[in-house]
């Protein structure tokens, strides 16, 4: 049930990186449930993992093998391989050695990904025995194939491409993400896979993907919960004819634009395909005195079960925005100061329902299924939107009986 | 829906306080919804108030007023007198003014305390009108029509009295909350009202009621959301022979004990009526390294929607109350020493599943009503008890139809 219009884009290849697909049959035997990703010579690879202190086996292993100039990824969906112990750090290291043996790598060159149920065992021979087929249908126009075969709770596939312009040489961005939300830790790990045909090197690229995901990602939330397999990758083959980005260019400045537009929309697309979502909400909270008080307070709303059943009613409820802005912890808050609108119509000034507002307005805008929750609290110049949907009967229903 | 039996106690009165009753049909006509309380002269009285930033008209003026010998409080329902600006500030004054005109007090000696929908202007004339009749019905076994008149969204009335014995005196402690889970700002305030005819200073008395809330009504949660006008009182009228309690003697801590009793008491019958709520779970999170830790990562369990839904389905998900440990927020926390308990069953062992546990024995502790959640983090001796519910269709329901 996903909100808004969320077909999959064309998506532009990458040259030097190419992605293949196979089925293992992990937990299903319908569709793909294995993805290879094969960068070039030279390429560099940055990552951003889960902040949870219990981080999936593979997680780990990605970590370490991360700072050993990877060549591949090697994804499965159907299976976590968290909560699993040793046992599962000697699998996620025989999947990377499967990998390997196949592409005659090393295995320290390859960076495992898994998503699907956890407290189970990885199914290595079956994904060892699916590998040389993903391995042999490796090319740079299968980031649909990809996009399937990632998913797990995904209602849609998910995909981002964009072509940039630096001093005349074209740079091209394309990643796909999974994830209905960060609400299941059991099956909707969160994950994004960037690549791009860039010059950069590995230090700068981490740099900018880091703060990509901190716009992006970070400022995304269904309900709260993380999970323990959470990871994003920007990969840069380097096969573009344009020149090195380094930290000094201008150009560094456009590329790093674009792959936090490209890791917005990727996030953008999650909330939409949020576990019983009918509406997206954009929490902008605007004239914080910091950037982290603006997101918290954003949070602190996105957060509220309260709110969030409230927009799945279409009731425009400013007692709940207001309450939740009120404890959010935030020192010295002025009520005074306090506006709150949505979309255009302004429903709270100095902290009291806005003599302007009527129920009939507010009405209006809350049967909209897109709606900006304006914020704004007077105390300095700090802007930060955060990505949300509501809780319906549906995301009790999924998440009630999800194994049921 | 109230989970377990719920039936209102045998209250003892306090000798030295009284409480009264009305109708003053603020949004209804069927029941009372005004209560005044007097305490006997010399009484000493101690307030703990909401931490939301945006703390409601009457919640400023109780503040204010509990500094200056306070004889009475004045309770409404229906209306909270919440988000209603410089006139909500007027009208709880004058609230205060029309008792104390009635009982030839001062205004300043009345505590006023409103739970209702917020953001509409308070009914100053029908409290005002509605007064002499609860002043005309003050007595000291009035306690359940009270408990009765303090209800919005509560399916059932709430107390808990108990008499303790200090050196051959006995002293009575007995008390009424209300609240459906601080999970409705505009109607599920919480509110808690205890009295005992012990002799204590105003300033022991503050102490002993700070340590009592915080070991239960901040020890609760529904839904993590906190109302603007959070409140809970405690009065002592003096009236018992047993001598005056001071900070020095032994029996300021069965005191203390026996009140903090009372507030769990009441705090968990508010967990019981949390809306929608099918299961009582008890969040016991032990040998954390300090008391905030063990409260942070028991409330990082109690606030996850997740969890939350999968007792609603009786689903002992023990992937999902992991990761809620993994993303508390705690610093090296060693999975390796993690050991989590469902009543008796051990589920989790070394972080991985225990290998005595099947899913016939997590059924079987997840069929009952009433469950205990044990996480042994294996950091030092701090133990800590959150109590919650769980996430039913009926919690969207209540709240997504609330107003409409």
């Amino acid at each position: 049930m996903a909100v808004g219009l969320v077909d999959f884009p064309e998506m532009n290849t990458i040259s030097g990186i190419k992605l293949g697909t196979s089925n293992a049959g992990i937990q299903q035997t319908e569709r793909d449930d294995l993805v290879v990703v094969e960068m070039a010579e030279g390429a560099t690879c940055a990552g951003v993992f889960t902040q949870n202190a219990f981080s999936a086996a593979p997680v780990q292993i990605a970590k370490k093998h991360l700072l050993q100039n990877p060549r591949w990824l090697l994804i499965n969906s159907g299976n976590a391989n968290a909560g699993t112990g040793k046992q599962g750090m000697e699998d996620a290291i025989n999947t990377c050695l499967s990998l390997a043996t196949v592409v005659k790598g090393k295995k320290q060159q390859v960076l495992p990904f898994s998503t699907g149920v956890i407290g189970e065992l990885l199914a290595v021979e079956k994904i060892s025995a699916a590998i040389p087929e993903a391995v042999g249908t490796l090319q740079e126009n299968h980031w649909n194939q990809a996009a399937h075969a990632i998913m797990t709770t995904d209602t849609f596939t998910k995909g981002a491409s964009v072509v940039i312009d630096l001093e005349g040489h074209s740079v091209t961005i394309s990643g796909i993400s999974k994830g209905a939300g960060m609400i299941q830790p059991n099956m909707a790990t969160m994950l994004g896979f960037v690549a791009t045909d860039a010059k950069i090197s590995q230090p700068l690229l981490q740099q900018c993907l880091a703060d990509a995901v901190e716009a992006s990602f970070n400022l995304i939330t269904v309900d709260g919960d993380t999970s323990t397999n959470d990871a994003c990758i920007l990969m840069a083959s380097g096969c573009s004819t344009a020149a090195e980005i380094t930290r000094e260019s201008k150009n560094y400045k456009i590329f790093a634009n674009a792959v936090t537009d490209i890791c917005k929309r990727l996030a953008e697309l999650i909330v939409r395909d949020g576990e019983g979502a009918t509406k997206l909400m954009r929490v902008r909270v605007e004239q914080a005195a910091t950037d982290t008080e603006a997101v918290i307070v954003g949070k602190t709303i996105a957060h509220s079960p309260l709110v969030k059943t409230a927009f799945f009613a279409s009731d425009p409820n400013w007692g709940r925005i207001l309450a939740a802005v009120g404890r959010s912890g935030i020192d010295h808050m002025d009520l005074d100061n306090i506006e709150i609108y949505l979309d255009d119509v302004c429903i709270v000034k100095k902290g009291e329902r806005a003599p302007s507002y009527t129920e009939e307005k507010g009405q209006q805008v809350m049967n909209r299924e897109e709606i900006v929750i304006r914020v704004i609290l007077g105390r300095g110049s700090a802007d930060k939107e955060v990505l949300t949907c509501d809780f319906s009967y549906d995301y009790v229903r999924i998440n009630a009986e999800y194994r049921t």
